[in-house]
C-alpha cells in the first residue's frame, strides 16, 4: 500500500520493480560517449519510414518491442502503458503503440513524460491491482525542429544557450517487486513558472521546476544529496544545471558534486556541436534506460533521483506572448527494496 | 484495494465519491437544451481574454475554482489534478492550472481526456494514498477549428458528418468515499484503428473504439445493458451513435434503449446547426458535470457507465496519409456504494 509522505511524495512500500527496459537511438546519439550502452543505434535517422514522424514512432514501437522480449512478456501480458510525446496530439505514441493492443493512458508532460510515465505506472502496480504496466516516450530532432522552430532547410542559426533534440527513445516494464531496480519513491511537480520567455533556452525555463521538485521532495522525506548516490535530471543541459545549483545553493541544498544530466550524458559537447546539451523526451528516457538503470540494477548506483523536466509550451502559446512554464516528475530508484 | 475484474477492467472496492463538479459554458452551448444546468454561461466566447486559446484555460481555471469551492476545498488540499485538451501541447490546461500550485499530471486522450482523468484520479483515491483529487479538461470551437481545420475567417462548408466543437469544461474533484456519486470501476481503453480517414466525421472513427471498450466491460464484468440506467458517450454524435449500436448488435448487445451520447444531448440539432452533434473535451465533461452527475447524486441514475472518446489524430498524421485511430476509457458512476 502507498503512504503519503510529506505534501509532494509517495512512498511504493512494495516498491515494484523496473522488470526491463530498452532504449533506441540514432546515429548522432551512437556518436556519442554513450553509444555502446544503446540497445540498438540506426545509421538512418528516418529509421527507413517516409517520414520523421513515421520514424519517431517506430522508435516507440522498436523500443517497446525490445523491452517486451527482455522481460520475456508478451503485450497481452501488460495491463496499461503511460505513453506520450512532443508532437502535437502525441501522434508518436498513438501510431507506435496502436499495434500492441495494450491498454493506453496517453500523458503529455513534454520532457518530463518519462518521469511521469514511470511514477504513474509503478503506482497502478502499487495500489491499483495491475501486474505489469509500460512506459515509453521519444523526441526526434527533426520532428521537433520543424514542430517548434524552424524547418531544417531554412538553416536558422542556433544561440549557444539552445540544445539539441535527442532522436531516441526509451521503454520500461515495470512490474511487482522481484529484483532491482526497484521504484521506491516518488514526487508528484507542479507548474513552475518564473517568466521566462526564451523558447532557445529551455534549461532556464525548467531549471525552477526541477529545484521546486527536489526541494519539496527533500522536505517531504527529510533527506538531502547525501542520502543519494546520483541526482539526474532530464534535459536541463549546461545552462539549466548551473541554474539549478544556484537555486537549491539558495535553499541550502548543494547537490552539484551528486549531479548529472542526461542531456550532458548524451553528446560530447566538445565534438558533437549541440550547444548547451542534448534535450527532448527521448533524451532522458533512453539516457535512463541505457547508462543508469543497469548501474542501479547491478548494484554500482544504489539511490537514485531521476528529475524529468518538462517546459510546457507550444508554438501559440509562445507567439501569445506567454512565457515558458516548466514541470518536473522525480521519481527515486533505488538497487534496495528498503 | 483495487481488483482487476477481466482484462481490461479494474474495480474500486472503496468506491471513491465525486465530491464535486462544475461546468463552464459558452453562449452557444447556453442556448442549448442544458442551459439550466450548466453553472456559468458566458455570454462572450472570448472570456474577456485576449484570445480564444487563453479564453480556453479561463475556462478550465474556472470549471476547477468553482469545483473547489462547492467541495469546500483549497488548492493546497488537492494532492493531484489530471487535465488535458485538444490544443497543440495542452496548453489550456498548463495555461489555466499553472496558478494553483497543484501537483499535475499531464494526460492526452483528445476527447476521452475527461474519463481518463477520472479514471486515474480515483485509482490514485482507490490505491495510492490521496485524499483529493482533481480532472478536468476543455475544448473551444475557435481554437479547434483553427488548429484542427479551417480558420474560421475562410468560412468553410461543413459537410452533414460533421460535429460542433462545444465552447466549454468540466472540473471534478475526487475524494475518499463519503457520498454518491461513486466511482466503482474503470475500464481503461485500447488505440482502435479501422482505417477511417475522414476528419469530418470523428464519429465513425471513434465508433469502434466506444463499442470495444464497452463490449470488453460487459464480458469482464459479466454484465450487459440491463444493468445500467444509462449507458452515455462523449460525442459520437449521429453518425457515430448509429455506428455503436450497429458494432455492439453484432456482438449480442441491443445498447440503444439504454444509450445517450454527450454530443447529442448538448445542442438542439434541429435549431443549432450542428450538423452531426456536440464534440470535443468540454462536450462529454460538461455535459458529465451539469447534467448527469446531479441525478445520479440524488439517485434519479442509479448505474451510469461513461464513456468518452477520442479521436487520436493530428493535422500532420492526416496530412502524412495516416487513418484516425479512436479510444475511449469507461468509468462506471454509482449512486451506491455496492
Amino acid at each position: 500500500m502507498a503512504t503519503k509522505v510529506g505534501k509532494y511524495t509517495i512512498r511504493l512500500d512494495s516498491t515494484p520493480s523496473v522488470l526491463s527496459y530498452a532504449a533506441v537511438v540514432a546515429k548522432k546519439e551512437g556518436e556519442g560517449p554513450l553509444a555502446s550502452y544503446f540497445d540498438t543505434v540506426s545509421e538512418d535517422s528516418t529509421f527507413a519510414q517516409q517520414s520523421w514522424e513515421k520514424a519517431e514512432s517506430k522508435m516507440q514501437k522498436d523500443a517497446v518491442s525490445l523491452a517486451l522480449t527482455k522481460a520475456s512478456l508478451s503485450p497481452d501480458q501488460v495491463d496499461c502503458i503511460f505513453a506520450g510525446d512532443l508532437l502535437n496530439q502525441c501522434i508518436s505514441s498513438t501510431f507506435g503503440l496502436r499495434e500492441f493492443g495494450i491498454p493506453y493512458f496517453g500523458i503529455y508532460g513534454a520532457c518530463s513524460t518519462m518521469a511521469e510515465g514511470i511514477a504513474l505506472g509503478s503506482l497502478m502496480i502499487e495500489g491499483c491491482a495491475l501486474k505489469h504496466t509500460a512506459a515509453v516516450t521519444s523526441s526526434h530532432f527533426c520532428t521537433a525542429e520543424r514542430q517548434y522552430r524552424f524547418p531544417l532547410e531554412y538553416g536558422g542559426q542556433r544561440p549557444p544557450t539552445a540544445q539539441w533534440t535527442v532522436t531516441g527513445s526509451g521503454a520500461v516494464i515495470l512490474g511487482e517487486n522481484v529484483s532491482p531496480p526497484y521504484v521506491r519513491q516518488v514526487c508528484i511537480g507542479c507548474i513552475e513558472d518564473k517568466g521566462i520567455k526564451d523558447a532557445n533556452n529551455m534549461g532556464a525555463a525548467m531549471a525552477p521546476a526541477a529545484a521546486a521538485t527536489i526541494r519539496r521532495f527533500f522536505e517531504d522525506t527529510k533527506t538531502d544529496q547525501n542520502n543519494y548516490d546520483l541526482i539526474l535530471t532530464g534535459d536541463l543541459g549546461q545552462v539549466g544545471s548551473d541554474l539549478l545549483y544556484e537555486l537549491l545553493f539558495r535553499d541550502g541544498y548543494d547537490i552539484k558534486a551528486k549531479h548529472s544530466d542526461c542531456g550532458l550524458l548524451v553528446y560530447d559537447r566538445e565534438k558533437q556541436d549541440v550547444h548547451a546539451g542534448g534535450s527532448g523526451c527521448g533524451c532522458s528516457a533512453s539516457v535512463l534506460c541505457s547508462y543508469i538503470l543497469p548501474s542501479i540494477k547491478d548494484g554500482r548506483l544504489q539511490n537514485v533521483l531521476f528529475i524529468a523536466t518538462g517546459a510546457l509550451l507550444s508554438p501559440t502559446s509562445a507567439q501569445q506572448g506567454e512565457s515558458i512554464p516548466g514541470i518536473a516528475h522525480l521519481v527515486h530508484l533505488s538497487s534496495n527494496p528498503k
